[in-house]
Order: C-alpha cells, then sequence, then structure tokens
C-alpha cells in the first residue's frame, strides 16, 4: 500500500513482545492527519494489570483516556504494550493513574488529555481516580466516558 | 380491628431490639391463610451483614429466601429481626447461608424451601450459595431470583 | 359498529366509579373469540394498592397475572374496577395476592391461571408472592413475568 | 404525490448501487422547510464497515452524526449510501470519522454539525472518535448521543 | 442476478401501497432453501397499530413472531404490508394477536408458529397475549422473546 | 363535583373520534392553576405515527414534548387526538417533528417550549430531531429527555 | 437515649393513622443538625397515589423531592403521612405536583426545593412535572433524579 | 515456544487476506485438547457483513456459534476470515445463517452445533434465524446466547 | 520492597478489630504522591451500616466519597476500618453523611471534598443526602456518581 | 477464637506471594460444614489474565465456577492463589478453562462442578467456554450465571 504516516513505526505489524517495565516501554507517534482541527480521541482499556507495590498481590483496572492531539497521534498498538508493561510492576492506583496520564502528556503534548481509572474493589470499597491536564479547550466535544458505578451485590 | 390470625405475636407492633445472636432470635408464626394451596412466598433481604469468624471483620450479602407454606408462615418482623441477630456474629459465607435456611425450616415446616446467598466480595472474589430443601413441588410456580452477577468495574 | 361480544357489558364506555370494596365489585367477562385454542393472557397492574390490616397504612404492589381462558375473557375495565377497589380495604400480602387469583378463577373458570405479588417493601424486606393453579397446560406458551428483582440501593 | 422538495433527487426511489469509493458517492440535498429555526438533525449509523488501510481487514463502526441546517438538509438515502460507499475503502478510524465530518460540512454548510465515531475493539482496545465544528449555536437543543461505553467482558 | 426463489413474487422491488384492510392484503411465500432443516425464523414488529373496535381510537402493539418453516417461507416484504394493512382495522387485542398468528399458518402451513403481542397499556394495564400451534417441535432451538415486561413509572 | 377550569372542554369525557387530520384537530387549552411559578410539563407520545409522504408507507415515532406554561396549559385528551390525526397524514421526519413544536406553540403561547423527535430506522439509520424556542428561562429545572440511543442489533 | 431534636415530635413512634385530605395532615419538622451547611435532602416517593378530580379515577405517580434545608429538616414519617393523605383526595398532575412542593416550602422555608413527578400514563401519554424554587444555590452539589423515560412497550 | 497443536496452520500469525468469497476461504481446524470432555465453545460474531442479493445492499448481523467439539476446534483466525468473507458476497437472511452453520459441521464433524443469526431491521422489521442441529447432548452445559431483542425506538 | 510514603501506617498489612465508635477509629494519610496536580479520588463503600438513634435498628447506605488531595491521601484501609466504626453507632442519615464528610475533611484537608449518602428506604421512601464542601475547584474533572435511582417494585 | 475447620490452613491469613505456574499452586481444602446437603457454591472471578502461548500477549477472562460439594470446600484465598498463578503463563482459553475446572475437581472430588469462561474478544471475536462434569444431580438448585452476553459497540 502506499506510503503512509505509519512508515516509521517499529513496533507495528511485527511480533511484539510485552516490555519488561513501564520503563522499557516506547509509546511510538504518528503525525496527526488533522493539525488544527480541535478533535477527541478515547481509548477505553478495559485489560489492565498491575501489582500491589506492598503485597505483591495483582490489582485490576478499567482505564479510559480522552485527548485532544496536536501535531502527534499515539500508535495504538505501542499503546497497548505500554499499558501491558505494567503487569509485572508494582504501583499504587492513585499514583499509577496519573502517572500513566502524565507519561502520555509527555509522548504527545498533547493539546489537552485526561484519564480515568476504574479499580475494581479491595477491602470492599473500589478507587476509582480522574485526572485532567486542566480545562478541556473552548470548543472540545467531550462525552461522559459512562462507565458504570460500583455497586457490590444484589 | 378484627380478630386476626397475628393475634399471638410478641414482636409485631411493639418496639423491638435486635436479638444479641441468632440463638436469641425468635422466628414467630402465624397460620396459613391459604393451607392446601400450593404458592410461594419470597423475601429479598437486602441489608443482611455479619463478622468474619476468623478475622472478625464485617461480611455483607444480599439473601433470598423463597419457601412454599404448609400450615404455618413466618411472621415478616420476627424474620428481620432474626436475620438483623447476625449483625455481631461470626459465621463463614457457606455455614452461615444454609444454616439460615435450616433454621428457617426447623421454624415453619414448609413443603420447601430454598436460600440464595449472594455475598459482597473478598479478595476480588465474589461468593455465592444455594440451597434448597430438595426438588420443588409439582405444579409449583417458582421464578428465578434474578439477582445480577457480579461483575468488577468498567 | 357491529354487534359485539362486549354488548352485555355495564361498566364499559360510560362512567364507573371505584367499588367501596372487592366485595361490591363485579368482574364482568365475555366470550372468548378462540374458543379451543390455547393461548395466555397476561396483565401487568402496576398500579395496586392496598391498606394493612393491622397498621391500616398503605401498601403498594405491582402485580401481573396470566392466565388461559376456556369459554370466557376478563373484560379489562372490569378487572380495573376490581382491582381499585382494594384501595381501601385491609388484605396482608400473601393472602391478597392468592385472594385475587381466586377470585379470578371463580369468575373465569380458566382452564389455567397464576399470579405474581411484588410487594414494596416494609422493614427493608420486599415480599413476592407466587400462585398457579397447578402445572400449566402442555402446549401452553408460558413466558416469564420478567419482573425486576429489589435490589435496596447503590 | 404533490411537487416536494425532493423532486430534484436521483437516488431516492430508484434502485442505486453502492458507491465504489467515497469519492464516488454523491450527498444529495433538500431545502431546509424550517429555514431559520434552529433545530438539530440526528442520525445513527450503526451499519458502518471500512478497511484498514495496514492489514487491509475490515473494521467497524457505530457513527452518529449531529447536525443543525442552515438553507439545506441531507437526503437520507444519499447519506446511507455514502456511508456504504467505505466498504472496500481503507482509513484509519481517526481519520475516517473526522473526514466524514468534514465531507458533510463540505455539502450542507451547516451551521453546525458534530460527528461520535465508535470503533469495534482491535487489540483490546476500542477507539472513539469525536468531532464538531465549534461551540455549538446558543440556543441549541443538543442531547448527549448516549452511546454505551465499552466494557470488555463479565 | 440469478434467478431466484423470489422471481414470482409480486410486491418485492416495486412500489407497493398499504393493503386497505388485512382481508386485502396478501402473504406471499418462497421456497424454503433449506427443506428437511429444523430451524426457526423470528420476526419483531415493533410498528405494529390497529384501532379498537369499540372506541375507534389507535392501538399499537410490539409483535414478535417465531416460526418453524416447512416447504415455505414467508417473503418480508409481503408480512410488513399484511401488518401494515391493519392501521384501519378494529381488533381487540385478544383476537387480533391469535388472528395474526392464524393467518401465517393459513399462508405458509408451517411445522411450527408462536405470536406473541405486547400491548400498549390502556387504563394503566397492558395486556400481553401468547399463541402457538402446540408443543414446539422435538430439537428445535427457540430463544426466549425477551420483551420487556411493562413497569409504568420510576 | 366543583366547578373547574376543565369546564369549558368539549373533547374531554365524552367520546372523541380521531381528527381527519391535522389540520382538523383542535388543541383545547385550560387555564394554569400556577401561573407565574417558573415549572415545567413533559408529554411522553411513545404511539405517534404518520405516513410517508413520498411512498405512503408508515413512519413512527416516540415523540417527548416539554413546555413552560404561561397562562395556558394543554388538555391532555386533545393532544392525543391531535398527535393522532396525523395517522394518515404525510410528513417528512424533520418537518413533522419541528411542526407539531410550532403548532403547540401557537396553541399555548408558552413561556418555552422543545420537541423531540427519535424516529424509528429506514435504511439502517434512525433519525432524531430536537427543536425548542430559544434558550430554556433562567431558573427553569430541564432534566435530561433520557430517550434510550438507537444501537440496531446485538 | 439522650435529648434529640425529634423530642417535640407528635407523630413518630406511635401508631398514625393516614390524615383524611392534605389539609388535616401536619408536616412536622425538626431543627437542621449541620445549620449553614450547604446540602441536599432528597427523597424518592414510588408510592404516591390520589385521584382524578374529573373521574374520580385512582392516579399514580413517582415523586422525588430535593430540599437545601435553612434551620429546619422534614420529619419524614410525617412526610410519609402528609402524601399519603393525598389517597382519597382529587388533584390534577400539574396542580397536585407543584402543590406538594410549594406546602413543603411552606413548612420548611428551606434555602431551595425542587418536586418532579413522574406520573403513570393515561391515554397513552405520561405527565412529567417538574419545579424548582428558582436557580439551586451556588456551590450546591444537585445530582439528576435520574428517574427512567417511559417507554410503552417493546 | 514448544510444538503445539496449532503448528500445522497457514493462516495464523502471518498476514492474511481476506477470502474473495466464502467457497475461498479455508476453516482450518486445531485437535481438540480435550477429547471425550463435553464442553461447549461459543463464538460472538458481532461484525458480520454481507450483500443482499436481490439489490446489492449491504446488510449486517450479529452472530453467535455455539458447538460442541469431538476432535477438532475450529482454529479462530481461520473462522474469522471465513466470516470475512462474506463482505461481497449476495445472501439472504434465513440461508447464510443456516448455511455458515452447517459449512462449520463439515469443517469440524462436532458432536453438536447452533447458530443464532441476529440481523439488522430491513423495512422496520429485524429477523432472528436459530439453528441447531438437534437435540443438544445429554449433559452438555448450553447457557442461553442471552442477545438483546430488537425494540425500535424510545 | 523498598521504603515507601506507607512505612508509617499502624493498620496497614496487620490485622485489625474494628473500632468500637467513631470517635475511636483514626483516619490515617499518607503523602501525596503528584501534589499540585488537581486530581480526584473517589471511593464507593456500599458496605455502610449503622443504627437508628430513636430505634435501635439496623440501616445501611450505600456511600461514595469524591476529594481533591491537597498534601494527604487517606489510607484506604484505615478508611475501611473507620466506616465499619459505625456499625454499633446510632446516627441520623441527614446527619451522619455530612458528618462522615466533614471527618475527612478534619483528616486530609482537601482541596475539596463531596460525599453521597444513598439510604435504603424506610416507610416506602429512601433518603439520599448530597453535601460539598463548596464549588469544585476550576478545572477539576468530577464524573457523576452514577448511583442509580431506588424505584420501587415492578 | 475457636477452633474450626481452617486451623490445617497455610495460606490464609499470613502474606502470600502469587505461585510462579498453575503446577506451583495448592488448593487448600476445608471440611464442608453441611455434608449430606445438597447445595451450590458459586465463584465469580473477573480479574483472571493468562499468556497466550502463540504471541506471549496477555489474554483476560471473567471466569464463573459453579460447585456442589461433598466432603471439602475449596479454601477462598488458596482459589484466589491458584487462579493469579496463570499470570505468567502460557494457555489456550478453551483448554485453560476445562483445565481449571479439571484441576478443581481433583482438589476436591465434588460431587458436581462446572466452568464458564468468558474470554475478552481476539480478531473482535471473544470465545466463552463452558464445562460441566456431567448432569447435575437431581434436586440441585443451578441458578444461570447471569453473564452478559458481547456485544461489540454502539
Ligand atoms: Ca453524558
Ligand atoms: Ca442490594
Ligand atoms: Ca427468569
Ligand atoms: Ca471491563
Ligand atoms: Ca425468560
Ligand atoms: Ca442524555
Ligand atoms: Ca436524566
Ligand atoms: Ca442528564
Ligand atoms: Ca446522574
Ligand atoms: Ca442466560
Ligand atoms: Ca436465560
Ligand atoms: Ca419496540
Ligand atoms: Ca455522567
Ligand atoms: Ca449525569
Ligand atoms: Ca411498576
Ligand atoms: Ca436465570
Amino acid at each position: 500500500m502506499a506510503e503512509t504516516i505509519y512508515d516509521s513505526l517499529t513496533q507495528l505489524g511485527g511480533p511484539a513482545s510485552i516490555p519488561a517495565s513501564p520503563d522499557q516501554a516506547v509509546l511510538e507517534t504518528v503525525r496527526n492527519p488533522h493539525p488544527g482541527t480541535l478533535y477527541l480521541v478515547r481509548f477505553a482499556a478495559p485489560e489492565f494489570t498491575s501489582l500491589c507495590p506492598i503485597t505483591g498481590q495483582p490489582d485490576f483496572a478499567h482505564l479510559v483516556i480522552d485527548y485532544v492531539p496536536d501535531e502527534l497521534l499515539v500508535e495504538s498498538k505501542s499503546l497497548k504494550l505500554f499499558l501491558a508493561s505494567f503487569r509485572n510492576h508494582g504501583a499504587f492506583h492513585e499514583d499509577c493513574t496519573v502517572g500513566i496520564g502524565k507519561r502520555l502528556v509527555d509522548a504527545l503534548s498533547p493539546l489537552w488529555l485526561r484519564i480515568g481509572g476504574y479499580w475494581f474493589p479491595r477491602g470492599g470499597i473500589p478507587i476509582d481516580v480522574f485526572w485532567q491536564t486542566g480545562e478541556a479547550p473552548d470548543g472540545l466535544w467531550l462525552p461522559d466516558q459512562g462507565v458504570a458505578a460500583y455497586r457490590g451485590r444484589g
């Protein structure tokens, strides 16, 4: 097929193993095909898992990431591998969620970004963490993430 | 009002404190107004709590009880007090659910009974317990209890 | 319009006040237009209310009635008035639900009938009552009533 | 029937085959019957499919388009054919969604438009894309699109 | 395109007006492409309306039809026109639902058929009607129709 | 009963046939019992049907009307008859929805009004139409109409 | 137990019959334990019923009341009895909903109040009524009442 | 990694283009790792599309396939490609659904198989098709497919 | 593992019994790992129970707490124990909900906090209580708590 | 506390790290407190993850396990650790699900057991696997697992 903005990518298409840690993961980017157009990209990642840094037990979360691209888009396979790199990494809920958001900000320099972390309950009490880089840009369409509230049983 | 099948009750109407333990709770009964008619009575009790006998931590459950009365109905206020008597009582999930069912069988001698215990998750894994006294009687109408499955987050 | 099976009815079409009690209500019937055909008629009555015979306080229920007509159908306006006649009548949950079913059996002599009473909670515990006249006829299609389980809050 | 604003249309009513590509599709318009009235038209298109430009594999999306007509309405059959023209066309998620929106803007010169693209997951992570032409006009009624969040399994 | 089992149809493809009454509607059929294979075809028709034969007021229903073809399939456009022919026709709920089922039985001679009529409430009480031609054939897969129960408000 | 604001009505209570067209329908009004109080009245009309002016085929919609009364309320039976008068009337989706809203504005001179038309899909794509008379008055409580988004199948 | 802000109440704890009419009902109050703190209290009352003043037929509604207390809280048992006093009282939907709100305003002098009345359908069309005393106070947290839209059947 | 039952596969892992037609698609199989164990495998395929053989317009369906393996499992990437091969292929709803089931039976010789096809509406009426090879084996656990019923709008 | 901000905690990790009363519970804190970053932390606590101070009967609630940390985070196990300490403590709904919020404000000095208390019904009427410390900070992302409205039965 | 059936356990209460592989995990058991009583225990495990043995990429599943104890119950913390031991283990969906079921059968010798594996989609197509040890015992109450069907987007 024709030359594309994806030609420089190293992880897409070929086999790619899970990075051993978030530090070793590489967030790759592609040029935004609509620079100057204010739009939102949302990723839902219901398959996130990390470890509790105190007990070593697995934690699970459903993450949703919203961002407004400036010059760069994140390449989605590299995002998937970055998220998978937390598999054997210890991280607290609040820190991990905000940290993933900041890592994306570093890689993409987006016009705006937010991340919601919806964690599975521990001790009967789930934690959600919500961070954004600031007020959303004027004129942006920003739907609710719509993740269901936790309700226990019954 | 007129004399009723409720006249012998001691807990209904007046103030009644929570029994200190299940042993001290009294399940009161009234005469079945439709003896010989095969019908089902269902109680949903989403406000159940007991203690973990190992750790002393609170446990919570949504209980649903179905029974087919023979000569007796359970008086619902005494049922409420009986369930509340587990508040400071230690009980394992499997044992507690089946035990409540058996206690009701002793008090009511119903034609048939079942109990579903839908417990809040511990360690990320909720336990449900389902017990019935045997095959449901022929000709009984027995709808599903319809309690939603646990799904974690997202 | 043409003469119909509804011509003998006294309550349909004209103004009709709520009967003062169930005893004064009249369940009117019309001839089954498909005698010999085994089919089910379902009424959902989410607007049912009666009084507690002990306390005089209002009770509310969602009732669902399923029946298989033999020679007669119940006329639906007379059914509505019959149900409304419980408005200032005292009745226990179990008794009232089964009693309404039996009253319909008397009026219709149906091939089969069942009634589900889904009562609003008292003391945190709702009661459901399920009665049917026996095993459903062979070859009848009988869908679940599909009324949601009670779940408290959250 | 009477002469209508639809008389100039070429695709409506007769047989119409899928255009071979978006370039060959024609978005037809009709005069807005309520010019000067600020109202919103919403199309939900759950039957959208295109191809991945890298792998050639099919992609699927649920699209929802909202716009405020100025002098023109889009004729809905031509919209359907335009969307169907992506069937064998390669397009990235972000680019495709914004591009469809811009194509409609070119054809309709609406007072305002937005498009939401809700794409099926790839690599476990669905992408949603949200674009609008700017702040919605003052006084416009603009309900949420209400498309459910992705949640994986369970 | 190639000659098909649809070649004899008179309503498909061309313009077709709503028949003035059910009597004037024609249910067209095509040969079953899998004769001797026991399978079920389901139609959901949420756009059904007729008139009350007493008051002349409109009635609405959601109909679901399940059948097991023998030698014939119903052609779906003729089914749509047949259902639309009740638009200005007076029909009672019970009679109309069963009557539509019987009309399809006459036209298709299916191995088995059932129809569920889910009518909008009148007087606060909706009526559902369920009819089938008899026990479903052994070995047939017959999912629940899954139409939500009526619940009033709240 | 006592003299009321409803005494001048001509359609309420007695038998009333469906007007032959919207032009022949009469929207009757009653005096607002709370003039000077800013409140909202909502009607949900899931039983709306009209005809396609091109093909003559039936269309169906779920309409929701919100308005803030000034001196007049619409009498609900006359509203029902007005909506029923579209039964054999040809109307495009966008035009019909906005037109019903404007007709109500003419009859009621409300402080504010909006109408949402949620039309059943044609060609796989449903159309929704949303119109309001302008910004809602300051201090008005205006909940979302909460009508579910269309989602196709699955 | 210790002396409380509830000591002056006359209806709480003892038996209390339904007042014969709203006029005879007494809304009792207790001192706000958090005066000067801006918070919201919500009551959901799905068990409301009154009579139609024209026909005498029962009406049903689901009411939700939100208020911001100033110096007084409403005592909830007296609220329940007040609502029950409409049982045999004639009241139009719009008038009744707004009137209950105004009665509470008289009794509580709250900083702010709103009431939503979600009425069961009559003639296929339910009415909702929404009233508030004015703009909500700055800094108040005021969630949506979240009552489901009416949808008829299917 | 170690030699596996997947070693003979030709489509898995490498790039694979969509077969031009169902005839050219190859359903590959692997050995059942639990032969002699009666278990069920379910595939949900919400991304299915084909063409109408009469009009050439796209059709969409949500397919769910259940089977009990004997000696072979279907390799899931080859299944995905087989389903994608209908993209530019004309097929009627009833024929297509049953035909896919029979093609899988030919390839797998399963102990039992069923397929549900849930098609998007045409003319306002969706079609579902349900076929199974016969009665399910005794002792098989066979949950409902749980696909929501179509409901139009509102 | 490495030294962490959790090193000073006394309740985490070891066995911890339920404090006898809220006064005896200790809310422990840890340093905020992202000071200066405006983000929200949400806890859902569906397992809350206290006693009615008048009757001594158990009350149940689903609590949701949202806060914006300044220098401190609450340690979640100490939060769980604090909430559990209400188990045998008498507290009115309005007072208890606001009081828990204020206790957290004292312990955390957050930039902002809100608490929603969703109480199970008593007398057929549930109470919700909503309190926040003031307007949410500019630029904060604050999703709706999304707790379902109470609806009684049906 | 008193001596219990849990006294022989080695993993409960103390710290326990994730076993390196399923082979190294130990499923511990306790004596069934109700031997001879036919009841069902259900575990829902929405936090399951393993690796694809071909690609090394993470897989996720929601597992639900139902069993009827004979002499032994599984200790739930050891079950949690056993499931967590698949975290870095390669396993195919069909094999893994059935294999977990068989491992539990070996450890518990239950009267009956079934396991449902609901896997997250790969290639747009999720796989579910359902296995049980045979027909459920007569007289057992066995509710549906109630896990929602996958539906893609929209
Ligand atoms: Ca929203
Ligand atoms: Ca519950
Ligand atoms: Ca059921
Ligand atoms: Ca999820
Ligand atoms: Ca069912
Ligand atoms: Ca909305
Ligand atoms: Ca809303
Ligand atoms: Ca809203
Ligand atoms: Ca809300
Ligand atoms: Ca199921
Ligand atoms: Ca089922
Ligand atoms: Ca419908
Ligand atoms: Ca929201
Ligand atoms: Ca909201
Ligand atoms: Ca209801
Ligand atoms: Ca079930």
